[in-house]
């Protein structure tokens, strides 16, 4: 049996990078391996390459952020997406390279190389494009296809995968045959789907669920459980296929963890903001805590090309209720695929909601961050404020935008300024 | 008695615009005159030069913003100053001049000539800066240069103000000793506070309340009750000073409804995302529901050159709750006074966290909007889809950025589109 993580955190087990996790992030080692062991953190790395960042995800530790890019039928310019692996690099926790055009090992190969935070992917998105090209049909993929894709990428270093087994084949035929606004906005669920009408069979992935799991554990990689049926409009958020899928994925959840296998479980997408807090506990309450990655989510339908900004709105709520993993939202969403300026806005929007999250999830530990900013900012100490910011650089041009300042204030009040006043006001009374 | 719109109200009267008004926000008439009979809903228009844009905010109407504008002492450049007007024209609901430099009375008029929206203003400005030039001291100002200049400015037809009158000299001195980060962070508030210390006498518009509202009344103009001891750091959210100053201001609204004047409450600054709901239950539990005006909330003190996304997260939870006129922020908050593009950019953010409110607060009256976005999404009517969206022009632009797709889906997944797989699939099954 191969000795996962999980099962070395059973035994008791704690190992030095368990420790440096432990101490960035300000929890007990001994707590943190016991939350591995019962599933609730993953601790996702590159198994071939060990990446320059672990990262551990879940109950007790700061929100992480997942950067998603790769090239798209339309538009293949590997150069372009290296970029975006900076931009992740940068800006990130973990990546997701969802190529679907050009040469899709070769891609994956580069941006395994140039990453250095762990690299998920939707491995059906290969079978389902090899099919498409060899047999003139995506879904005319085996079910071998299919597990020999994931092996290769497992090889190759990918250190987590989506994966769609919560979806059946009864929920497939009725979600499209619903009312529904939009039946299926998942690009890799879909495929799946395809595959079982085409074949007239059950989710290969959920049938042959525990062979798979023999494989993460082989390669001790993680598995994030996707979610075909997420909600694509907010009028189809939480109705019987959203809520009956992520019901399917919980019960998948605990057989991985009993198998000692990592797992996450993929959820959002548009949901009315009304719902977001409960969406997250609905989930922990389901599988006992297993770590959330919500993509988004985006509580409005109708913000493109500002969906960063509308699901920032979702994910900082949905991180102070729980969320552990946000999947980032790009101004190009909805319309395009992203430039690698857009996936910049949309890292950074998701930085700054991950940390309003945390500091409602992990209060004074992540509030200081916060106090140090405006203990300086009250001084007018511009130079200490401006470096402890988001985007020190960016902050340093708006502030210099119309010239360097000639006044201790800034150019937006002037001579004016509040801070200087009070300043003055409070020494008065001293 | 000069015959203002809650005491036309109380009498029963339903006057064209309240039909105007009540037509456009999908209520009842007689529901909108008792609101406004009971200072739940106020009705902000020009005096002077009817605005084109009559502005009803508050219970079960749809959430508002506001946008601010106005030249420092250090950027006096009227041009960009009313090129900001016409972006509040297409994105706002109300404007208010914050303008601290150059020529006040003049920029004021400039800017209520360009306005179609009701304008607001921050009197004590203008009275400080005045005392400033004239008597070398901005706090040397007289009771009657403050009241004269609110006059003035009355009759310019500015149709609301920020009074800050919900300081006392004790809260200040006080604040100003305690240890708070950042003591005080309102500009006009501070200006109140510099008057009462240099003075050693009590806050000017709470000892004279009484005939501030008479003056309102005689122009039906709608006061704002600033909060001068807004939180500036999340560290100093919720504190006796913030809570203290929002116990007085709803005192002081009750006095004006009962008085027949219109009023708001200005509320929020820095506050943690977990604390957003109940604040605005607060003031509404405090004032028997006096439309609540926030700034923000911004749920972090780091996110500079992008509070205008880390506010809207708090704006859009606080309109889920209730709150009525947001008050937006730009990318320059912290840093600059904003340039014109910078005040669309916030301008946009917030339209989009009031919706996102909205569709809490008005459920499926305003997710018609998003629904209908949807449904042409899901059909993959492009043209119908984008034409819907909350700012058109910027999302065909994203949407071709890369030239116009040449699949029936966008650049992001070509041919593999997800929404195009499932109209073929559905097709099938029927």
């Amino acid at each position: 049996m191969d000795n996962t993580i999980i099962r070395r955190a059973r035994e008791g087990r704690i190992d030095d990078e368990m420790r440096k996790i432990a101490e960035a992030e300000g929890v007990s080692p001994e707590k943190l391996r016991d939350r591995i062991a019962k599933g609730q953190v993953v601790y996702i790395r590159n198994v071939k390459w060990p990446s320059e960042k672990v990262v551990a995800i879940g109950k007790g530790l700061s929100t992480k952020i997942n950067v998603n890019l790769g090239t798209s039928t339309e538009v293949v310019d590997l150069d372009s997406e290296l970029k975006k692996v900076e931009v992740a690099n940068k800006w990130g926790d973990t990546l997701m390279d969802l190529s679907v055009g050009g040469d899709l090992d070769a891609i994956r190969r580069a941006v395994i190389s140039k990453s250095k935070l762990p690299v998920g992917t939707v491995p059906v998105y290969q079978a389902f494009i090899e099919a498409f090209n060899k047999r003139s049909g995506g879904a005319y993929f085996t079910i071998d296809d299919l597990f020999n894709t994931i092996e290769r990428q497992l090889k190759d270093g990918v250190a987590f995968m989506t994966i769609h087994a919560a979806v059946t084949k009864e929920a497939a035929i009725r979600v499209l045959k619903s009312d529904r606004v939009i039946p299926v906005v998942s690009r890799g669920g879909d495929m799946i789907i395809g595959w079982m009408l085409h074949n007239d069979a059950e989710n290969p992935y959920l049938t042959h669920w525990d062979y798979l799991l023999e494989l993460f554990a082989q390669y001790d990689a993680v598995i994030s459980i996707g979610d075909a049926l997420r909600p694509g409009a907010v009028a189809d958020a939480h109705d019987e296929f959203h809520v009956g899928e992520l019901v399917e994925a919980a019960r998948l959840a605990k057989r991985a963890i009993k198998a000692g296998v990592q797992v996450m479980i993929e959820g959002p997408g548009h949901v009315p903001l009304n719902d977001v807090i409960w969406t997250i506990k609905l989930e922990k309450r389901l599988t006992g805590g297993v770590p959330y990655y919500v993509l988004g989510p985006l509580p409005t339908d109708v913000a493109a090309p500002y969906d960063h900004i509308a699901s920032a709105v979702g994910a900082a709520l949905a991180a102070a209720a729980g969320a552990d993993l946000l999947c980032y939202i790009t101004p190009a969403e909805h319309l395009s695929l992203p430039t690698v300026e857009q996936v910049e806005q949309g890292a950074i929007a998701y930085r700054i909601a991950a940390h309003i999250g945390d500091v409602v999830k992990l209060g004074r530990k992540a509030r200081r961050w916060d106090d140090e900013v405006s203990y300086y900012r009250g001084r007018l100490m511009w130079d200490e404020m401006i470096k402890r910011l988001v985007d020190p650089e960016r902050a340093y041009k708006v502030y210099t935008q119309y010239g360097p300042p000639k006044v201790k204030g800034c150019t937006m009040c002037g001579g004016y300024c509040p801070m200087n006043m009070v300043i003055q006001q409070a020494r008065r009374l001293k």
